[in-house]
């Protein structure tokens, strides 16, 4: 097998919210979304739950005019072929390709996403990297209900760009297997659809949450999730930072790793937490041009 | 990120049964439980059904003594880390790897495996690849039974190194998600688990199966599985080959692909599929390492 014609990739996650990089600086490579299924199906491809292309954003008709932001676009792609606008997962991995690529150095960087502009800071140890999720939108009247089987609980509801119903419960396994997406009422406070959070705590300003999302069911990882999870928890505790003037910082332990996630006097939210590259190489050509 | 230090792996399947490669052919690498099962990890490593060391026969006290007969040893694991004997799939990309890497040409290879030395036949097309898979054990009694909630299908016990019950339904949908094992009875006639194949008929000498593998569930494929099914759909449809003395080819399509087999008149079978090789390159040595 020959790698001279073959198509870089890599392979990485962010607490095992996992992708297929493309590099693609120059814009020269437009996958179509059966060639997107492919590399994220993970018996016959790379596996992944979505698919990172690396591009410049004066490279990509999507991203031009932000080019004078952001030098940099995640043209984010689900695991079904269709487009994405953001993900705060992914985000951290494609900014930590970028630095271990060379294309930019510590500190930080802005990347162009279809939600817009996200500033990212690298740390000094490089694997763990800072993401701005924007700000919650609490409604005047968050109370929900979750239910799994007979079990129901009081829950919160949250936005972080997308919707959230997060219950605090005694035990993660109260929620049990998952297989089901939980009943969440009334329906009709949530008309798109809603990720649910089950968090317990697990010290001070530490919780731990497992994740159902819309159109995936359990999940390793949800970056909007821990967030939504971070600022039910801080209300939950009394704290409000743009009334208190003083920032609030969790832990939030994810099936797949932890975050340590900020709400800021300004009302902004701030998630850190690891990336990992584990893989790179190249895409056999033939292979993939056989799925157009 | 410096592939210079990495550690060389390709990423490919046979039927959608799939594996991590690692070309190792002196024998210089010995993976811990813990490094295979991240390797195998299908988001926090690259993902597959096992992994495949490839190792000169001489170069690995395991198979020293076969170095004789049989260049390379396939050092197969499954995904939980532990050892394994032998894999249908797996030898055919093991072979097709050979080929692709320059190591064999075209024509018929010997590989040592755990379960002895396997001959193994890469055809013209070099992705279509053929391994003999020895003879099936039929009971003198082979009937069995097998059920799914509240169905029921008389079923055909086969061994084919590891134990199959095979049972021919209307329609594939009939046993349901397959998330429980099916119940097959009377357990006594299999001591040590069992594998279940559902089949239908798709045309003359052609079938088509669903399979739940002991300690996996259901998958794609199963090599030895489709052998099975292969011999007890003869022998349904009243071929021998040993009695006959002529030999029985049929068509057994799996859920990740398809399949020819056959049976000899001297009994053994040999299987013929696709072996893919989707992508090559190098793992992150120092993310390696910390799974030691």
């Amino acid at each position: 097998m020959s790698t001279a014609q073959g198509v870089p990739f890599l392979k990485g996650h962010g607490t095992e919210n996992d992708f297929v990089i493309i590099p693609d600086p120059e814009g020269e490579w437009q996958p179509t979304a059966a060639q997107v299924r492919l590399l994220c199906d993970r018996r016959a491809g790379i596996g992944g739950d979505g698919l990172l292309r690396v591009v410049r954003s004066a490279a990509d008709p999507e991203a031009a005019e932000l080019a004078g932001e952001a030098e940099w676009f995640m043209d984010y792609r689900n695991a079904d072929g269709s487009v994405a606008e953001m993900c705060g997962n992914g985000v951290r991995v494609f900014a930590h390709y970028l630095y271990r690529a060379g294309f930019v150095g510590e500190g930080g960087v802005a990347v162009a996403t279809r939600a817009g502009v996200r500033r990212v800071r690298l740390g000094k140890d490089a694997g763990e990297v800072t993401v701005a999720m924007g700000r919650a939108e609490l409604p005047e009247e968050p109370g929900v209900r979750v239910r799994v089987g007979e079990r129901e609980w009081p829950a919160h509801k949250v936005g972080m760009g997308n919707p959230h119903a997060v219950a605090f419960v005694d035990d993660l396994a109260q929620a049990g297997p998952l297989t089901e997406p939980p009943v969440v009422e009334p329906a009709a406070a949530y008309p798109e659809g809603v990720n649910v959070e089950f968090v317990v705590d697990r010290g001070p300003r530490h919780v731990a949450l497992r994740v159902h999302e819309r159109g995936s069911g359990e999940t390793r990882s949800c970056g909007t999730g821990a967030c939504a999870v971070m600022v039910a928890a801080a209300r939950r505790d009394g704290a409000d930072p743009v009334r208190d003037g003083s920032t609030a910082t969790y832990t939030v332990d994810v099936p797949g790793g932890r975050l340590v996630i900020s709400e800021f006097p300004d009302g902004t939210v701030e998630m850190t937490g690891p990336a990992v590259l584990v893989a790179e190489g190249a895409l056999d050509a033939e292979w993939l041009a056989a799925a157009r």
